[in-house]
């Protein structure tokens, strides 16, 4: 049995369905009666691995149905498979990947599914029990996407610090460079900050609240991307979406914002900087922050690599143009 | 059917075990032959939805064993049950959170699992089919969580802009007024500043490198304790790993920046003291980003309300912090 498995694992790709099926299964002949099949049954369950569903093959071992072991038995003992099978089943390759085959079984409620190889032959079968695994590692993949960090195998406690380091460096050098975007723009803007250093005391709020705006919408977006509950067509539904809870989120922030700044600095000029730049840079950071991982699904691009570090790099570009032309708009002696 | 669905909802407090089983289970008794219960079975299957777990209670509908389909199969029609079922089970009480049945069922590997009243008497089953859509909705609302958002329930296509924006609303203020806390800090600082304008430059890159290692760390850290691979008695090891973890992304940003801005500026005053200072902060952010989950789990407090915005606004403060220190003291004329 161990053997068995080791070849499976050496067969089929990682992450396959030919990885994840049992080759242990019941299967049925078409022209059986119910209470033969059901002795079969009883005679071989105690070398299968999965008895709650059979299948029914032709000679060549094409997949022609399958029969549930609930459907057998409340069945008639004279009855017919060929009567009584399900002639239609939806069935996975050995090299489809797992995150296809969880996607399926959640889409079609699925509890057991049969594996087929490229010649159409029926070759091993998939329980939910192993989906549910395979389930655990796919959202723990995303988790760390959407954190800039690319997925670990296996558990934190024994990965090595050298493979954690080079998972996380990556994405942390590329954030580093596309930061200098705003840095080069705060440059260009430096006469603004030099009349009004106060200025600079609202770079890191206005930075950190665009940017955690922006990943909000990106990480709903890319979530019902994932569960499959959004998709290309949705894309203005969604943008109209989140424009309007931009408005109401960013006209909240904005007041807020400005009650803070006016109380403590006297200055309702400065206030109304900083609150209508606030506005401003939640509108644009949903914006941003809905349309790309939608972009990049249509793309062929994993969605959850758009979260967080892409969208606050942009937006805090955007929400930092914004601040020194309202200044320079609102603010007198800049 | 139905009716009997919107009771069972209507008596269990939402999300828990009891809102979550079927009451539509096999029952076999201790003292019948196999024959016998696998003919009950074949005349009842149709009405039950969980056929291939059956319970034995007593009289007094006090769980005593369970026996599986499969046992049932294998066994031989004279054997009686009560020398055949298994008398130990892992069962759970209907008010249990639905988020712990999911870990039960993961932790055990189970397919199927009782659900008993306060005085232990059986009441329903839960299926390892339903734990499947539970551990989707806590996925999404930890992933939620992690991105400063209050889970919502249902889809987002059908939740209303109301309650998008309420739902992110309230982290979004809590981000903002702390981010002041590093405004202050810059504040504090504004001579270095004025000293020396071109440094307001590095305050991006610097805020967005350290809250995203800080995120990356903590992220980590929380799927661990979500999948019960960390715990709190490993608070000293993980704070050692991520040291060490730290220790080598720090390094190498900090190598990447110092050359970047030596070669940019020409200054390498100016290169060391962003080098050093990415260097700090990273491991500041990787320290705090690992210790302040575990602590909030010991608090009793949910590990995914520490993550990014939490960290970030923290891990900010102290890189301003280290990035004003490290200028006065290397760079000329400060």
């Amino acid at each position: 049995d161990a053997r068995r498995q080791i070849n499976q694992l050496l067969m089929y790709p990682d992450s396959s369905a030919g990885s994840l099926m049992t080759i242990e299964f019941m299967e049925v002949a078409s022209d059986w009666r119910v209470d033969r099949a059901i002795s079969e049954i009883r005679l071989q369950a105690e070398d299968k691995e999965a008895i709650s569903t059979m299948f029914v093959t032709d000679e060549s071992r094409h997949l022609q149905g399958i029969i549930t072991l609930r459907d057998l038995l409340i069945a008639k003992d004279s009855d017919i498979i060929s009567d009584i099978f399900e002639a239609e089943s939806i069935s996975v390759n050995t090299h489809t990947n797992q995150e296809v085959v969880a996607e399926i079984f959640k889409k079609y409620d699925l509890s057991d599914m049969p594996v087929v190889d490229n010649e159409n032959r029926l070759v091993g079968l998939i329980t939910i029990d192993d989906v549910v695994d395979v389930m655990e590692e796919e959202a723990t993949e995303d988790i760390y996407k959407m954190a800039a960090m690319a997925p670990i195998e296996g558990e934190y406690m024994d990965t090595s610090i050298f493979t954690l380091a080079r998972k996380r460096i990556v994405w942390l050098i590329v954030v580093m460079i596309s930061a200098n975007f705003s840095g080069m723009i705060i440059n260009k803007y430096n006469s603004v900050l030099s009349a009004n250093l106060l200025l600079t005391t609202f770079i890191p709020m206005l930075m950190g609240t665009s940017g955690n705006a922006g990943a909000q919408a990106s990480v709903s977006i890319i979530r019902g991307i994932v569960l499959g509950e959004i998709e290309f067509k949705d894309t203005f539904f969604v943008m109209w979406k989140e424009f309007r809870v931009s408005l109401l989120v960013g006209s909240g922030l904005s007041i807020v914002d400005f009650a803070c700044v006016w109380a403590i600095t006297g200055d309702y000029l400065l206030a109304s900087v900083v609150g209508i730049t606030i506005f401003c840079a939640v509108v644009a950071a949903k914006l941003v922050g809905c349309t790309l991982p939608i972009i990049a699904t249509k793309l062929k691009l994993d969605p959850a690599l758009m979260a967080s570090p892409m969208i606050t790099t942009l937006v805090d570009a955007v929400s930092l143009l914004v601040f020194f032309n309202v200044s320079i708009l609102l603010l007198p002696g800049i």
